[in-house]
């Protein structure tokens, strides 16, 4: 990779990047969901009213980063009154969206600066800005300083974090996105209205506005009510580390710039690191948390001994969580919610890998789909979770944890009656077929893995693959 | 696990294995082809003649494994007309059938013994005779005492392979087997006719027989004419370690017994280790290979400096890849066949995983099925091949590996005629579309990456996923 420096970036005098050159000439598109419409069966997962952290305005509109498009907002912003602390996680995947270079090198400026320094982010659907070279990372940085230019005094030393989440290279239609930053934040409020409308703006495949909200106190400020919202959007490409995925949580808690990359790892890793639709992890996740202390209190230190920093850790990942799951119920052409949990492991990181194994299982998932009690797939996906790829060594760890006669697999029904045992002790049970229908009738389910090896264990939630999935994804050019 | 004395087993006075009792309650079959037609599309895969190695009969009958089938040959026998040289690549899924335990353990006799003592394969389809416990394993040896006292002579101290494809969790009707042993082998023959019927026997969801033979020399017996012969199966659960792939290669070859393990593996980590059809690895894959020497000229000896040992490991790689090919030529709903080559990698392993990567990626796939130029997703493949899970540590290697600004993605089309560059040192170009779609038309495609970080490569060969992979694998019980 080659290093250069660049202009007039914040906080940054020089920086590492890809130094690939755009082309305008790709162009492509995809079908996102057609006007606003959301399927029934999803119609639950939207709320209809929430209550916002205090200080921050948000909302969205249509600029048309899509030619096509003149009805579904594609640009969202979100800007707090005060600069917040803030800390994101990024993509693992090498070829790094520019935004995601951009907003990766701001906060790790902010996090040096160790003060509140984030005033916004802005996001826009429709073109993810990725493998677009120097003037992809142009554009990511104009968009930044487009959006700091409204909503920042000029002597404050604040910045904005920029995502992009589309079709992978091609270039913006960046004038399209400057000339919308000082409409989309003249629209900006704090109503329910105003943070749908900020949902619907970063969505691209998905058929439904991700939103939470939820209140929260802390050990040391019993009277304060906290609040934190968060959108999110999928829905292909998702996998940990992480996938087209975006997501943003803002909290009116008082947290410290210094606790904050901490926590929101704990939180992802158990959360947005814990999903898997199909296995892939694209150029441009990023889930950013911001925290401008509107609604008082003492600001929560980088002490993971503290009541309030494990109060706070504990909303934060369970919120997280939900709006991860979220993400999974819109997996393209999904039918079903799969929790998969590996108990009873000799170790968390092998509990982990063999979840995420029999969640990625494109058998598993198909019979899933087809609402085979197919204990056998799901079985022979544990078996292989911990096996090296041809020409790596072997794991000694494998038969540590996998004893086949020590192997339990159960359907946790989710409607609370009991589990139905499908293997006790590596023993097929004689399963009532009647009992397995009738479970996996329901749109969820828990796919439950007892190793009888140890104590660590780890939860993944996933979706089925359906024809849809192969629609969708085999036609995604319009 | 735990570890017991079992009984009457070739060689064995005690063996490790999964303790795990059956259970006949649990019946489940799937769909197999329907009689003996065979698609259109596929018939020119299968041969209408062939050169197979001396000393070898073969043959199938229907014994009905599946109470249903009344027409598909479904037990499958190879006997060699003296004892063979032989070695086996098995499965690495920790929940291993019973056929794989009972000729693991065979073949380690066999080799530690160190002359040839295999005298057959037997082999059916229709059940896999795994986590089906002790009783299973007995049945397993059952079936090979069944092969040994029907070919070889009562004081000679040969064995047989025992290999069983199918459903996983449901006991063999070991009776009808045992009854049709006398039965296949009064049977068995030498033609063309003999060894199809051989191959037709051991499919599943194949929709054609995988059987392919070829004729080679070795440098020190230039006029003699050896022969190799193989057959093998699919074609779900196909991935690398291995798949519910089976596979047995027979050749006339003079080759010692200590070669063969060394050279089997050479091969099959360039074959049947390198092509994915949905990266899940079965119970029960084996690929065997047996040398009987009829041809005469003197034993190639595990001497990996001699002409001879370099010749035979040049045949039996080429021939195994021919015969792994047809595997993917056959996956599950494929419409596409794809070669999958990673070229100037940092190391061989890094070069594997990449290219075992994106033929895994579910988003490649489904854009292959849909004919879609979308480089953007096997950059994306490629950028995240050696991403490590979260909570593991991340590997130095990526960065050795993969610059994407070094990185070149094309599309070679495989009737002779120029690559299609669609990203050239990390910058996309400006694809010709109507190029890119003549190239997609065509059933075979190869997808070469260059990482222009080194000098190692890896090959695999995949397909695509299809409506009716979905429909296939959520559809398997009928």
């Amino acid at each position: 990779m080659a290093s250069r420096a660049t202009a007039p970036v914040f906080g940054l005098a020089k920086r590492t990047t890809a130094a690939v050159a755009p082309s305008a000439s790709l162009i492509r598109s995809y079908s996102a969901p057609v006007g606003n419409s959301i399927p029934l069966a999803k119609k639950k997962y939207v709320p209809s009213q929430g209550t916002y952290p205090q200080g921050f305005k948000v909302g969205g509109i249509v600029v048309g980063v899509k030619p096509r498009n003149t009805t579904k907002p594609d640009l969202a912003m979100i800007v707090s009154d005060v600069p917040c602390a803030a800390a994101a996680v990024f993509t693992k995947n090498r070829f790094q969206a520019a935004p995601v270079t951009f907003s990766r090198e701001l906060l790790r400026t902010a996090a040096a600066a160790d003060r509140p320094s984030i005033r916004s982010v802005l996001i826009n659907s429709g073109c993810a800005n990725a493998v677009t070279g120097k003037g992809g990372l142009e554009d990511a940085a104009a968009m930044a300083r487009a959006a700091d230019a409204v909503c920042s005094s000029p002597t404050e030393t604040s910045g904005t974090i920029v995502m992009s989440t589309g079709v992978i290279g091609q270039r913006l239609p960046i004038q399209k996105i400057l000339d919308g930053v000082p409409k989309v934040y003249a629209g900006l409020g704090s109503s329910h209205d105003h943070w749908l409308t900020a949902a619907k703006s970063i969505c691209t495949t998905d058929t439904f506005p991700k939103l939470l909200s939820r209140t929260f106190t802390l050990p040391s400020a019993a009277g304060v009510e906290y609040r934190i919202a968060g959108m999110t959007k999928g829905a292909g490409m998702i996998h940990p580390n992480m996938a087209t995925l975006l997501g943003v949580l803002a909290t009116d808690a008082p947290l410290s710039q210094a606790a904050l990359p901490a926590l929101l790892k704990h939180a992802v890793d158990r959360s947005f690191n814990s999903i898997t639709i199909d296995g892939d992890t694209s150029t441009n996740d990023t889930v950013a948390l911001l925290a401008n202390g509107t609604a008082g209190g003492a600001a929560v230190a980088n002490n993971p001994a503290s009541p309030d920093y494990l109060a706070f850790r504990a909303v934060l990942t369970d919120f997280a969580a939900e709006l991860a799951q979220l993400v999974v119920r819109d997996g393209e052409g999904a039918t079903k919610f799969v929790t998969i949990r590996v108990t009873e492991a000799a170790s968390a990181a092998d509990a982990r890998r063999i979840a995420s194994t029999i969640a990625r299982s494109p058998l598993v998932k198909t019979a899933l789909y087809g609402k085979d009690a197919n204990w056998g797939r799901i079985l022979c996906a544990t078996g292989y979770a911990l096996v090296s790829e041809p020409g790596e060594a072997d794991s000694a760890a494998a038969t540590a944890t996998i004893a086949p006669d020590r192997t339990d697999v159960s359907f946790v029904p989710t409607d609370g009656s009991a589990e139905l045992k499908l293997l006790v002790k590596g023993e097929p049970e004689a399963v009532d077929e009647a009992r397995a229908a009738e479970i996996l009738e329901h749109e969820d389910l828990e796919i439950l893995v007892r190793l009888g090896t140890g104590s660590a264990e780890a939860t993944y939630w996933t979706c089925d693959y359906s024809h849809e999935y192969i629609t969708i994804n085999g036609d995604y050019r319009t």
